[in-house]
């Protein structure tokens, strides 16, 4: 399978086999198969939006692979911007690099980006639009767990209306024999179109209010923010939100060998007691998000094969 | 020739044997001849005024080089220059580095910077004046396109007042057998010390506001900005500015070899559709600010000669 | 010795056989003895508050010793700030480096990094705690000047009262057997807690308000910053802190081989004609911060031992 030279837009843009070849990879990178692998690799890192996590992510996922980044970290004081088209900016920045990934607050500005450079382009989020790698490290994390992904019972909790994450990770479990748990406040079901892709899928999938009725059947529980923005009335979202944040007392409903993940930052959804418990498993879900964009990064330069 | 430990703060500083020196260095630089020339030195990358386009070109041309760099990209929270003096912080910074980049909104900072450092310091800009890696690799790529620089029509078009891009290529044409062709409405003509100059080095020009006129007999067309700034009267500046615009319609009255260049960033100065033709080189421009800039490492960092 | 894994979060943890190891590391990785040390280490450079001057050297530390970093520069815009937890944030960088070194406005923050961190912390500053590098560049500075530090007469000069880097340096200098000369206004003495701390580790002090009395007798003179603000009345600070500035007059009442050290930024604490002098040791001293650092760094990631 060759990527090299391809752009890693939308994880919609992705097949089966080659999402399940990118896994792979990244399972031989995170057992070291590829030690310096991007040595000579220059990543031009433009983040015209700040978001710290994911620059570090990317630009210790190359060092570590004996690789280089220059780049844009806060786009606030940056003359790029000014006046400059984006194509223009990315232009002029391809002729120096390897790979482009970019950060950008329009929706289809790394597509934009990626039909003007000679050099693949990597999209690390574009507004509306949720970043491909955090999906494929959300995958890799349940395979690295289980195995398998096929067979599971997948519970996703949280802000299924707007949580682009949730909607990427659905979409992408689609691709497996899943039996996928919606579980949200009625206000925050997931929207109808993504409902009628999953049905449309052929994919099992529930949808509940309530973790108590499902939570012991769940292999994997996602948990994601519910923010304060969506409710008009402060006092119900102080009733509702509590209803889906895992406590001690929540581990009670689950079942004993859940394993819990967020996409992190996390404000108060998960309690912090719950970290040293082995069902609590979003920092090594985090982590993962190194040798998946490494993987990638190696694939695309034409680094790894 | 020897440039190890030398500074390059302004254009007007380098003799025409040491232009020529730094534009064959850069050839070979370009064609690969010194990989890994710069792994082990250290540049400090200190721009106290933003200028991504710059920051990145010499970021990345060290990283490609197998150098590292460190510094400030965004100035504004910098503790450095609180209080501290320039001059102090460049004595500090010169203990730890193998050369300086600075980038500073003074005129003559980058020269007071190369009186107290103990390394080499390279000028990407000082207020009024022009960093004098932009006028290299204007030189650089038109040698590379035409295989020579003496014996062509140049036009420079645009702001010529108060363009400095415009006024450190034309002194630095003045070095070759050119003929130079300057285009710019009557308001923005080149200030009568460049003329001067220009008549005292005993090299041919015209001057004119027509590119109708002589534009069949370019062989390059440098384009620079006309800022709605420089206008009074906002009606008049949009009539005189679309008259300086390349569109499709332009192109109709150009030498059909001729080569349209420009420093980049563009606003609207050059139109979109032009950047398909052969004629246009902008990009090729702005990608040889690396091979320019690494060879300038090079040389003064002793690790090219 | 073993330091692999171990945070460097406070000169109070370190014992005198610990700071003399990393003094004698220190001296060698100076001499050169670990060229490429850190290759393939990892530095994450977590500045949560600007401090160009201590990031640009941990950053430049590493890189000269052939290893990376990657971080962050300027918190303003960093989303990683934003209603995460600081343990969270450091639970997850740990997951892709080898060692973290921060910066935090909130004190104590350095050490609750290092209860969480799975990697080794070293702290650049956190709130109204001071840096422990700094201290030992200062220790290590002594020493390389004097061959010793047992048996000299050092002088501490201007804000003892609030200035921390004193605080430290005068509890640091009480493990050897020096004569320590406590000189300022009577306004900013050092607070009792530190003179009983000296009284009690027995070593010798005298406190005294005029440079003139004592500056015959002092080897080292160890100068810092008056701030205006400890100062009610304009009119006092004017008075006083004329007292205790660096000028050529001063020099007429010092010892002619006292060494004139200043942990950096100056403002006009010493005037800038002191600079050529012999007796001007201050650069080399803020220099010296390269390679205390880069054999810490070699420490705590088990490259150098």
């Amino acid at each position: 399978m060759n990527f090299k030279g391809k752009s890693i837009i939308s994880f919609r843009d992705l097949k089966k086999d080659e999402i399940e070849y990118i896994l792979k990879k990244t399972y031989e990178v995170k057992n070291n198969k590829y030690p310096d692998a991007l040595r000579g690799k220059t990543l031009a890192s433009l983040f015209f939006e700040p978001s710290t996590r994911t620059r570090l992510s990317f630009d210790s996922a190359i060092s570590l692979l004996g690789g280089k980044y220059f780049g844009i970290a806060d786009p606030s004081s940056s003359s790029i911007q000014k006046g400059e088209t984006l194509k223009d900016s990315i232009k002029t920045v391809c002729g120096y690099c390897d790979a482009i990934v970019i950060r950008h607050p329009y929706e289809g500005a790394a597509r934009a980006a990626s039909e003007v450079s000679s050099k693949p382009v990597i999209n690390a989020g574009d507004g509306a639009n949720q970043h491909p790698t955090q999906t494929l490290l959300d995958l890799y994390t349940i395979k690295e767990q289980f195995g398998k992904i096929d067979g599971l019972n997948i519970g996703l909790m949280g802000d299924l209306k707007y949580g682009r994450t949730a909607h990427s990770l659905s979409m992408a479990l689609s691709y497996y024999n899943v039996k996928i748990t919606l579980i949200s406040p009625k206000l925050l079901r997931i929207p109808i179109d993504f409902k009628n892709y999953l049905e449309g899928s052929g994919i099992k999938f529930v949808e509940t209010s309530s973790i108590e009725e499902v939570g012991q059947d769940l292999d994997v529980l996602y948990v994601t923010r519910i923010q304060k923005e969506r409710f008009g009335d402060l006092q119900e979202y102080e009733k509702v939100a509590g209803s889906y944040k895992i406590t001690e007392e929540t581990m009670g409903v689950l079942n004993p060998k859940v394993k819990i993940m967020h996409p992190l930052p996390r404000l108060d959804e998960i309690d912090p007691s719950i970290d040293k418990l082995e069902n609590a498993i979003y920092f090594e879900q985090a982590h993962n998000g190194i040798p998946v964009r490494q993987a990638i990064l190696g694939l695309v330069t034409g680094a790894i094969q």
